[in-house]
Protein backbone atom coordinates (compact mmCIF):
# COMPACT_ATOMS: atom_id res chain seq x y z
CA UNK A 1 0.00 0.00 0.00
CA UNK A 2 1.39 3.39 -1.18
CA UNK A 3 0.69 6.53 0.74
CA UNK A 4 0.84 10.46 0.27
CA UNK A 5 0.08 13.31 2.10
CA UNK A 6 0.30 17.13 0.99
CA UNK A 7 -0.87 20.34 2.76
CA UNK A 8 -2.08 23.28 1.00
CA UNK A 9 -1.92 26.78 2.21
CA UNK A 10 -4.39 29.29 2.29
CA UNK A 11 -4.53 33.18 3.42
CA UNK A 12 -7.53 34.55 2.32
CA UNK A 13 -7.92 38.13 2.86
CA UNK A 14 -11.67 38.64 3.48
CA UNK A 15 -13.78 36.60 5.83
CA UNK A 16 -15.47 34.41 3.45
CA UNK A 17 -14.56 32.66 0.10
CA UNK A 18 -15.02 29.58 -1.83
CA UNK A 19 -11.94 28.44 -3.77
CA UNK A 20 -11.79 25.66 -6.47
CA UNK A 21 -8.42 23.66 -5.42
CA UNK A 22 -9.46 20.61 -7.46
CA UNK A 23 -6.47 21.64 -9.86
CA UNK A 24 -3.88 21.41 -6.61
CA UNK A 25 -5.77 17.62 -5.76
CA UNK A 26 -5.08 16.60 -9.35
CA UNK A 27 -1.37 17.59 -8.97
CA UNK A 28 -1.02 15.85 -5.11
CA UNK A 29 -2.50 12.70 -6.90
CA UNK A 30 -0.36 12.59 -9.89
CA UNK A 31 2.53 12.96 -7.49
CA UNK A 32 1.68 10.14 -5.52
CA UNK A 33 2.00 7.70 -8.32
CA UNK A 34 -1.02 6.08 -7.19
CA UNK A 35 -3.54 4.46 -9.57
CA UNK A 36 -6.38 2.60 -7.42
CA UNK A 37 -7.29 3.95 -4.20
CA UNK A 38 -9.12 6.88 -1.96
CA UNK A 39 -8.09 10.28 -1.91
CA UNK A 40 -9.01 12.28 1.05
CA UNK A 41 -9.22 16.30 1.62
CA UNK A 42 -9.87 17.56 4.69
CA UNK A 43 -10.52 21.46 6.47
CA UNK A 44 -7.48 21.36 9.37
CA UNK A 45 -9.27 24.00 10.86
CA UNK A 46 -12.95 24.14 12.56
CA UNK A 47 -13.83 27.13 10.69
CA UNK A 48 -13.04 26.07 7.66
CA UNK A 49 -14.56 23.53 5.18
CA UNK A 50 -13.95 21.08 2.08
CA UNK A 51 -16.73 20.46 0.04
CA UNK A 52 -17.67 19.29 -3.85
CA UNK A 53 -20.01 20.92 -5.53
CA UNK A 54 -20.31 23.63 -8.95
CA UNK A 55 -18.02 26.03 -9.70
CA UNK A 56 -20.87 28.91 -10.65
CA UNK A 57 -20.67 32.26 -9.57
CA UNK A 58 -24.72 32.51 -8.78
CA UNK A 59 -24.21 29.80 -6.97
CA UNK A 60 -21.64 30.71 -4.87
CA UNK A 61 -23.79 33.92 -3.61
CA UNK A 62 -26.42 31.52 -3.25
CA UNK A 63 -24.14 29.72 -0.71
CA UNK A 64 -23.08 32.92 0.93
CA UNK A 65 -26.86 34.34 1.15
CA UNK A 66 -27.92 30.79 2.50
CA UNK A 67 -25.58 30.13 5.03
CA UNK A 68 -25.89 34.07 6.45
CA UNK A 69 -29.66 32.82 6.97
CA UNK A 70 -29.19 29.42 8.58
CA UNK A 71 -26.61 30.60 10.73
CA UNK A 72 -25.59 34.69 10.48
CA UNK A 73 -22.70 36.24 11.84
CA UNK A 74 -24.05 39.14 12.81
CA UNK A 75 -24.93 40.22 16.12
CA UNK A 76 -21.66 38.28 17.09
CA UNK A 77 -23.10 38.31 20.56
CA UNK A 78 -26.05 36.11 19.66
CA UNK A 79 -23.62 32.98 20.75
CA UNK A 80 -21.98 31.54 23.75
CA UNK A 81 -18.80 30.88 21.84
CA UNK A 82 -17.73 34.54 21.23
CA UNK A 83 -17.05 35.72 24.29
CA UNK A 84 -12.90 36.48 22.92
CA UNK A 85 -14.20 35.32 19.73
CA UNK A 86 -16.45 36.09 16.61
CA UNK A 87 -16.32 33.13 15.03
CA UNK A 88 -19.60 31.03 16.35
CA UNK A 89 -20.78 30.90 12.57
CA UNK A 90 -18.19 30.13 10.82
CA UNK A 91 -17.93 26.58 12.91
CA UNK A 92 -21.96 26.28 12.26
CA UNK A 93 -21.34 27.33 8.70
CA UNK A 94 -18.76 24.84 8.34
CA UNK A 95 -20.87 22.09 9.94
CA UNK A 96 -23.48 22.58 6.95
CA UNK A 97 -20.59 22.12 4.47
CA UNK A 98 -18.60 19.63 5.72
CA UNK A 99 -15.18 18.93 6.67
CA UNK A 100 -14.28 16.58 4.18
CA UNK A 101 -14.56 14.76 1.04
CA UNK A 102 -13.06 11.60 0.34
CA UNK A 103 -12.80 10.82 -3.67
CA UNK A 104 -12.37 7.53 -5.42
CA UNK A 105 -8.94 6.87 -7.60
CA UNK A 106 -9.30 5.05 -10.29
CA UNK A 107 -6.56 4.71 -13.02
CA UNK A 108 -4.60 7.28 -11.42
CA UNK A 109 -7.59 10.19 -11.83
CA UNK A 110 -10.21 11.85 -9.71
CA UNK A 111 -12.71 9.46 -10.32
CA UNK A 112 -15.37 12.40 -10.84
CA UNK A 113 -19.11 12.65 -12.36
CA UNK A 114 -19.34 15.68 -15.11
CA UNK A 115 -19.01 18.66 -13.02
CA UNK A 116 -18.14 17.90 -9.47
CA UNK A 117 -15.28 19.98 -8.38
CA UNK A 118 -13.51 20.07 -4.86
CA UNK A 119 -13.60 23.76 -3.12
CA UNK A 120 -11.93 25.04 -0.14
CA UNK A 121 -14.35 26.80 2.06
CA UNK A 122 -13.18 29.57 4.38
CA UNK A 123 -15.47 31.33 6.72
CA UNK A 124 -13.11 32.72 9.01
CA UNK A 125 -10.20 33.75 6.94
CA UNK A 126 -7.68 36.89 6.96
CA UNK A 127 -4.75 34.77 8.46
CA UNK A 128 -3.57 31.64 7.12
CA UNK A 129 -5.01 27.91 7.29
CA UNK A 130 -4.41 24.61 5.37
CA UNK A 131 -6.35 21.69 4.02
CA UNK A 132 -4.72 18.63 4.32
CA UNK A 133 -4.67 15.73 0.75
CA UNK A 134 -3.99 12.23 2.01
CA UNK A 135 -4.20 9.40 -0.63
CA UNK A 136 -3.83 5.93 0.34
CA UNK A 137 -3.87 2.93 -2.89
CA UNK A 138 -1.58 1.34 -5.41
CA UNK B 1 -4.28 -3.81 -1.67
CA UNK B 2 -7.88 -4.97 -4.17
CA UNK B 3 -9.88 -2.05 -5.81
CA UNK B 4 -13.74 -2.66 -7.44
CA UNK B 5 -15.36 -0.12 -8.97
CA UNK B 6 -19.40 -0.04 -9.98
CA UNK B 7 -21.49 2.46 -11.39
CA UNK B 8 -25.44 3.05 -10.24
CA UNK B 9 -27.60 4.34 -12.61
CA UNK B 10 -30.80 6.38 -11.91
CA UNK B 11 -33.50 7.92 -14.28
CA UNK B 12 -36.47 9.22 -11.62
CA UNK B 13 -39.41 10.62 -13.24
CA UNK B 14 -39.91 13.33 -10.39
CA UNK B 15 -37.47 15.86 -9.20
CA UNK B 16 -37.33 14.49 -5.72
CA UNK B 17 -37.06 11.31 -4.17
CA UNK B 18 -35.05 8.51 -1.82
CA UNK B 19 -33.98 5.22 -2.85
CA UNK B 20 -32.77 2.51 -0.51
CA UNK B 21 -29.64 1.05 -3.03
CA UNK B 22 -28.44 -1.00 0.57
CA UNK B 23 -28.81 -4.24 -1.68
CA UNK B 24 -27.02 -2.76 -4.84
CA UNK B 25 -23.37 -2.10 -2.29
CA UNK B 26 -23.44 -5.14 -0.91
CA UNK B 27 -23.88 -7.14 -4.08
CA UNK B 28 -20.93 -5.22 -5.77
CA UNK B 29 -19.06 -6.00 -2.23
CA UNK B 30 -19.91 -9.43 -2.66
CA UNK B 31 -18.34 -9.05 -6.54
CA UNK B 32 -15.31 -7.90 -5.27
CA UNK B 33 -14.34 -10.23 -3.01
CA UNK B 34 -12.79 -7.71 -0.63
CA UNK B 35 -12.71 -9.14 3.16
CA UNK B 36 -11.22 -5.87 4.99
CA UNK B 37 -11.41 -2.48 4.03
CA UNK B 38 -13.98 0.47 3.25
CA UNK B 39 -16.61 0.90 0.76
CA UNK B 40 -17.10 4.42 -0.46
CA UNK B 41 -20.59 5.50 -1.94
CA UNK B 42 -21.26 8.67 -3.38
CA UNK B 43 -23.37 10.43 -6.06
CA UNK B 44 -21.75 11.31 -9.09
CA UNK B 45 -24.06 14.70 -9.30
CA UNK B 46 -23.98 17.70 -7.35
CA UNK B 47 -27.79 17.61 -7.31
CA UNK B 48 -27.84 14.29 -5.56
CA UNK B 49 -26.89 12.97 -2.24
CA UNK B 50 -25.80 9.07 -0.86
CA UNK B 51 -26.09 9.09 2.80
CA UNK B 52 -27.53 6.98 5.69
CA UNK B 53 -30.56 6.69 7.70
CA UNK B 54 -33.61 4.78 8.29
CA UNK B 55 -35.91 3.07 5.55
CA UNK B 56 -39.30 4.65 7.11
CA UNK B 57 -41.56 6.75 5.15
CA UNK B 58 -42.87 8.92 7.84
CA UNK B 59 -38.98 10.04 8.42
CA UNK B 60 -38.83 10.47 4.23
CA UNK B 61 -41.84 12.71 3.80
CA UNK B 62 -40.44 14.38 6.88
CA UNK B 63 -37.41 14.47 4.87
CA UNK B 64 -39.06 16.16 2.27
CA UNK B 65 -40.84 19.13 4.17
CA UNK B 66 -37.57 19.86 6.37
CA UNK B 67 -35.73 20.19 3.48
CA UNK B 68 -38.02 22.75 1.52
CA UNK B 69 -38.05 24.47 4.71
CA UNK B 70 -34.37 24.94 4.57
CA UNK B 71 -34.34 25.21 1.18
CA UNK B 72 -36.96 25.60 -0.82
CA UNK B 73 -37.47 25.23 -4.56
CA UNK B 74 -39.74 27.92 -5.66
CA UNK B 75 -39.73 30.93 -5.85
CA UNK B 76 -37.19 29.66 -8.61
CA UNK B 77 -35.81 33.36 -9.16
CA UNK B 78 -34.87 33.48 -5.34
CA UNK B 79 -31.31 31.87 -6.49
CA UNK B 80 -28.50 33.66 -8.45
CA UNK B 81 -27.91 29.93 -9.70
CA UNK B 82 -31.15 30.00 -11.51
CA UNK B 83 -30.76 32.07 -14.84
CA UNK B 84 -30.53 28.78 -16.89
CA UNK B 85 -31.18 26.25 -14.59
CA UNK B 86 -33.48 25.70 -12.10
CA UNK B 87 -32.58 23.98 -9.66
CA UNK B 88 -29.87 25.65 -7.13
CA UNK B 89 -32.59 24.27 -4.36
CA UNK B 90 -31.09 20.75 -5.54
CA UNK B 91 -27.30 21.79 -4.52
CA UNK B 92 -27.98 23.53 -1.43
CA UNK B 93 -30.66 20.28 -0.35
CA UNK B 94 -27.72 17.55 -1.75
CA UNK B 95 -25.18 19.81 0.78
CA UNK B 96 -27.38 18.95 3.74
CA UNK B 97 -28.02 15.91 3.07
CA UNK B 98 -24.43 15.24 1.95
CA UNK B 99 -22.51 13.89 -0.65
CA UNK B 100 -21.01 10.37 -0.05
CA UNK B 101 -20.62 7.95 2.89
CA UNK B 102 -17.70 5.71 3.99
CA UNK B 103 -18.90 2.37 5.77
CA UNK B 104 -15.99 -0.03 7.36
CA UNK B 105 -16.13 -3.70 5.53
CA UNK B 106 -15.57 -6.82 7.80
CA UNK B 107 -15.75 -9.62 7.53
CA UNK B 108 -17.05 -9.05 4.01
CA UNK B 109 -19.67 -7.47 4.99
CA UNK B 110 -20.92 -3.63 5.10
CA UNK B 111 -19.99 -3.30 9.47
CA UNK B 112 -23.43 -1.65 9.64
CA UNK B 113 -25.35 -0.61 13.13
CA UNK B 114 -29.13 -1.97 13.39
CA UNK B 115 -31.10 0.72 11.41
CA UNK B 116 -28.34 1.64 9.21
CA UNK B 117 -29.64 1.77 5.62
CA UNK B 118 -27.86 3.62 2.79
CA UNK B 119 -29.77 5.56 0.61
CA UNK B 120 -29.63 8.01 -2.89
CA UNK B 121 -31.35 11.13 -2.62
CA UNK B 122 -32.44 12.34 -6.02
CA UNK B 123 -33.20 16.15 -5.69
CA UNK B 124 -33.40 17.16 -9.59
CA UNK B 125 -34.27 13.93 -10.94
CA UNK B 126 -36.04 13.58 -14.76
CA UNK B 127 -32.51 12.43 -16.43
CA UNK B 128 -30.21 9.48 -16.14
CA UNK B 129 -27.60 9.74 -13.31
CA UNK B 130 -25.26 8.25 -11.51
CA UNK B 131 -23.60 6.92 -7.90
CA UNK B 132 -20.72 5.06 -7.66
CA UNK B 133 -18.76 2.69 -5.51
CA UNK B 134 -15.67 2.25 -4.45
CA UNK B 135 -14.19 -0.61 -2.10
CA UNK B 136 -10.42 -0.82 -1.12
CA UNK B 137 -8.89 -3.15 1.00
CA UNK B 138 -7.39 -6.78 1.23
CA UNK C 1 -2.32 -3.94 4.20
CA UNK C 2 -3.76 -4.25 7.94
CA UNK C 3 -6.96 -3.06 9.72
CA UNK C 4 -8.06 -2.45 12.78
CA UNK C 5 -12.27 -2.52 13.94
CA UNK C 6 -12.94 -1.25 17.49
CA UNK C 7 -16.72 -0.59 18.93
CA UNK C 8 -17.03 2.30 21.61
CA UNK C 9 -20.16 2.31 23.79
CA UNK C 10 -22.03 5.15 25.52
CA UNK C 11 -24.84 4.72 27.44
CA UNK C 12 -25.95 8.59 27.90
CA UNK C 13 -28.66 9.39 30.73
CA UNK C 14 -29.97 12.47 28.86
CA UNK C 15 -31.89 13.09 25.37
CA UNK C 16 -28.68 15.09 23.89
CA UNK C 17 -24.63 15.20 24.85
CA UNK C 18 -21.59 16.01 23.23
CA UNK C 19 -18.66 13.20 24.37
CA UNK C 20 -14.92 14.07 23.15
CA UNK C 21 -13.72 10.82 21.89
CA UNK C 22 -10.56 11.61 20.37
CA UNK C 23 -8.18 9.66 23.03
CA UNK C 24 -10.34 6.77 22.53
CA UNK C 25 -9.66 7.07 18.91
CA UNK C 26 -6.18 7.78 19.16
CA UNK C 27 -5.95 4.56 21.75
CA UNK C 28 -7.20 2.28 19.47
CA UNK C 29 -4.88 3.51 16.23
CA UNK C 30 -1.99 2.96 18.85
CA UNK C 31 -3.37 -0.57 19.27
CA UNK C 32 -3.81 -1.21 15.61
CA UNK C 33 -0.15 -0.05 14.91
CA UNK C 34 -1.29 0.81 11.95
CA UNK C 35 1.35 4.03 10.39
CA UNK C 36 -0.10 5.14 7.51
CA UNK C 37 -3.48 5.05 6.35
CA UNK C 38 -7.39 6.18 7.06
CA UNK C 39 -8.97 6.39 10.01
CA UNK C 40 -13.10 5.97 9.84
CA UNK C 41 -15.57 7.07 12.58
CA UNK C 42 -19.02 6.69 12.69
CA UNK C 43 -21.97 6.91 14.31
CA UNK C 44 -24.14 2.87 14.13
CA UNK C 45 -27.00 4.62 15.16
CA UNK C 46 -29.02 6.52 12.71
CA UNK C 47 -29.98 9.28 16.09
CA UNK C 48 -26.48 10.48 16.36
CA UNK C 49 -23.29 11.40 15.02
CA UNK C 50 -19.72 11.67 14.58
CA UNK C 51 -18.34 15.09 13.80
CA UNK C 52 -14.88 17.14 14.20
CA UNK C 53 -15.01 20.83 15.91
CA UNK C 54 -13.97 22.79 18.58
CA UNK C 55 -13.88 21.51 22.66
CA UNK C 56 -15.17 24.85 23.89
CA UNK C 57 -18.46 24.65 25.84
CA UNK C 58 -19.69 28.14 24.48
CA UNK C 59 -19.80 26.26 21.03
CA UNK C 60 -21.58 23.38 22.45
CA UNK C 61 -24.01 25.22 23.98
CA UNK C 62 -24.66 27.13 20.57
CA UNK C 63 -24.70 23.62 18.56
CA UNK C 64 -27.88 22.85 21.09
CA UNK C 65 -29.53 25.97 20.36
CA UNK C 66 -28.73 26.29 16.91
CA UNK C 67 -29.81 22.85 16.01
CA UNK C 68 -33.00 23.22 18.00
CA UNK C 69 -33.80 25.79 15.71
CA UNK C 70 -33.41 23.92 12.40
CA UNK C 71 -35.05 20.64 13.65
CA UNK C 72 -36.98 21.21 16.98
CA UNK C 73 -37.45 18.61 18.75
CA UNK C 74 -41.14 19.73 20.08
CA UNK C 75 -43.76 19.55 19.20
CA UNK C 76 -43.31 15.76 18.92
CA UNK C 77 -46.47 15.47 16.59
CA UNK C 78 -45.10 18.16 13.75
CA UNK C 79 -42.89 14.91 12.32
CA UNK C 80 -44.47 12.27 10.51
CA UNK C 81 -42.30 9.21 11.64
CA UNK C 82 -43.44 10.45 15.18
CA UNK C 83 -46.01 7.75 15.33
CA UNK C 84 -44.83 4.99 17.61
CA UNK C 85 -40.94 7.13 18.27
CA UNK C 86 -40.26 10.91 19.16
CA UNK C 87 -37.27 11.21 17.54
CA UNK C 88 -37.35 12.69 14.35
CA UNK C 89 -35.69 15.19 15.32
CA UNK C 90 -32.78 13.27 16.41
CA UNK C 91 -32.74 12.04 12.22
CA UNK C 92 -32.64 15.76 11.06
CA UNK C 93 -29.89 16.82 13.84
CA UNK C 94 -27.59 13.96 13.08
CA UNK C 95 -28.02 14.70 9.20
CA UNK C 96 -26.64 17.93 9.35
CA UNK C 97 -23.80 17.05 12.10
CA UNK C 98 -22.76 14.11 9.85
CA UNK C 99 -23.18 10.16 10.46
CA UNK C 100 -18.78 10.36 10.41
CA UNK C 101 -15.47 11.42 9.61
CA UNK C 102 -12.30 9.65 8.06
CA UNK C 103 -8.86 10.98 9.60
CA UNK C 104 -5.77 10.96 7.67
CA UNK C 105 -3.15 8.83 9.73
CA UNK C 106 0.05 9.80 9.53
CA UNK C 107 3.44 8.37 11.59
CA UNK C 108 1.23 6.45 13.68
CA UNK C 109 -0.87 9.75 14.79
CA UNK C 110 -4.07 11.54 13.58
CA UNK C 111 -3.23 13.97 11.14
CA UNK C 112 -5.02 17.03 13.03
CA UNK C 113 -4.98 20.61 12.86
CA UNK C 114 -4.39 22.75 15.83
CA UNK C 115 -7.92 21.87 17.10
CA UNK C 116 -9.18 19.34 15.39
CA UNK C 117 -11.20 17.42 18.31
CA UNK C 118 -13.56 14.20 17.43
CA UNK C 119 -17.30 14.25 19.19
CA UNK C 120 -19.99 11.77 19.58
CA UNK C 121 -23.03 13.74 19.34
CA UNK C 122 -26.23 12.04 21.11
CA UNK C 123 -29.63 13.50 19.96
CA UNK C 124 -31.84 10.22 21.41
CA UNK C 125 -30.42 8.82 24.48
CA UNK C 126 -31.26 7.51 27.54
CA UNK C 127 -29.64 4.00 25.86
CA UNK C 128 -27.02 2.05 24.98
CA UNK C 129 -25.41 2.99 21.64
CA UNK C 130 -22.12 2.57 19.56
CA UNK C 131 -19.98 4.31 17.45
CA UNK C 132 -17.46 2.22 15.15
CA UNK C 133 -13.66 2.70 14.18
CA UNK C 134 -12.33 1.16 11.72
CA UNK C 135 -8.61 1.64 10.55
CA UNK C 136 -6.86 0.48 7.16
CA UNK C 137 -3.44 1.44 5.95
CA UNK C 138 0.39 -0.31 7.08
Amino acid sequence: MKSYRKELWFNIPQRRQLINITGEVEAALRESGIQEGLCLVNAMHISASVFINDDESGLHADFERWLEKLAPEKPHDQYAHNGYEDNADAHLKRTIMGREVTVAVTEGRLDFGPWEQIFYGEFDGKRKKRALIKIIGA
